[in-house]
């Protein structure tokens, strides 16, 4: 299955008074997640937010939170596109640790104007190129 | 239906480049909420966290973005019980402003043993103190 | 000494894995009471910032942690002005819990043209309305 | 000059509703960076945390903010050691995008026994392994 993979060490910034990640902190280190996957894309979210004044908001999230992170772990996160919609896009996340599940998430991703906020159709450029990363049907996460 | 419910002002601080709250920044207000309500139930996170050696890490999100919230605007949070299990709990917690939703999510905490990360099921005391808080069976959030 | 105060309580999501106050969140909360500051000297952050693309950055700080704050800690935040520049302000800005000192901070503030990046002179009404927030010469903090 | 640099790209997370790159966010990638120069000396910020009790508590800042960031940006962090005391260290971090300086900053950094909150004197290899990252005498920043 063509994954988007990316390490990412947990900081002593990411951590609480419990000692491990602080889960909104998992929230942002996705968003750059997104912002990379969008970028291997060719469609680079400053381009897409300063330039053209479309937004791709997060509008739903399942998260599943299966075993705590600590400082120094080494998480891979990774990004496969499960479904896509003509103005949004269904992103399965997780992240691993060695052998160990951390989270499982689905992300659902609209494609929006900034401006008027109302839903935009994918380009078919963009379409074409998310497909790449899509899981074959059947496969479940 | 009871309600714990607390107005949070959206602050520059919780902006991002488009201008409205940067989703990630909800989570950390929404802890502050859940820290507020164990405070209200008895069950002081401090306490709790530091003097017990508990934790009540949210094992399961599911969130429903339903409109963006810019700079100052008062949203009311609010927390309502769904179901109480023996080491967990779910709770529908929502914010609005005046009329508008801004977001909809069910969470399941988890109640944990910090030094075993085995679970450990709520006192009476505090299973009597969350039913407060519950919604009547068959209401819908 | 006229000083804008504000009390905040230190949260769970403040802390990190040595169980105090992560200094960088104190930098959020200090941008909130400015932001505060601001709205009670009638310039409303969201009014400058959206609306007459100016902004305030904070071009110069001075900071002396004193002591750590922990979860739970009520802080009493404190703002004065020390000198009010044509185009910026400096700001004394601190932090006690009950008795004791957590932080002391001096702040350059500057005031700017978001389109063009450069100085503005602070219109009159601002500057009268920050001088009631001023320090006696000779005041030290 | 010895530095100790690291590249860090400015993301969207990183962002405010006035576009650039809030600067609390700034010092949480400065923390980052002091955790891997401590990393890189030999002294893992987990083992030196967990396991020996000890803090490296940042004490004292200076900063000069020169120039705002943008999204997409890669900015140079740089650090170098200025001085060397008994239980503290002084360092110098700064920031560039090409040639342009983003901030200037002077940090001093405390070495506390965590449990009595009690400065302790650095180890003799510690301090030789600051060193190697030491400017000259009479090297100005």
């Amino acid at each position: 299955m063509p994954a988007f993979e990316k390490d990412i060490t947990i900081r002593f910034a990411h951590t609480d008074a419990a000692g491990i990640a602080f889960y909104p902190r998992y929230f942002a280190l996705i968003n750059d997640l997104i912002e990379d996957w969008f970028g291997a894309l060719g469609f680079d979210f400053k381009h897409l937010h300063i330039d053209e004044r479309r937004a791709v908001p997060t509008v739903h999230i399942e998260a599943d939170f299966l075993a705590a992170s600590h400082m120094h772990d080494v998480l891979t996160f990774s990004l496969t596109v499960r479904k896509i919609g003509s103005s949004s896009v269904h992103l399965d996340i997780s992240a691993h640790c060695g052998n160990e599940a951390r989270f499982k998430m689905r992300f659902v991703i609209a494609h929006m104007d900034m401006d008027t906020s109302t839903s935009l159709p994918w380009p078919d450029d963009m379409t074409a190129a998310m497909k790449h990363w899509q899981a074959p049907e059947g496969d479940t996460p």
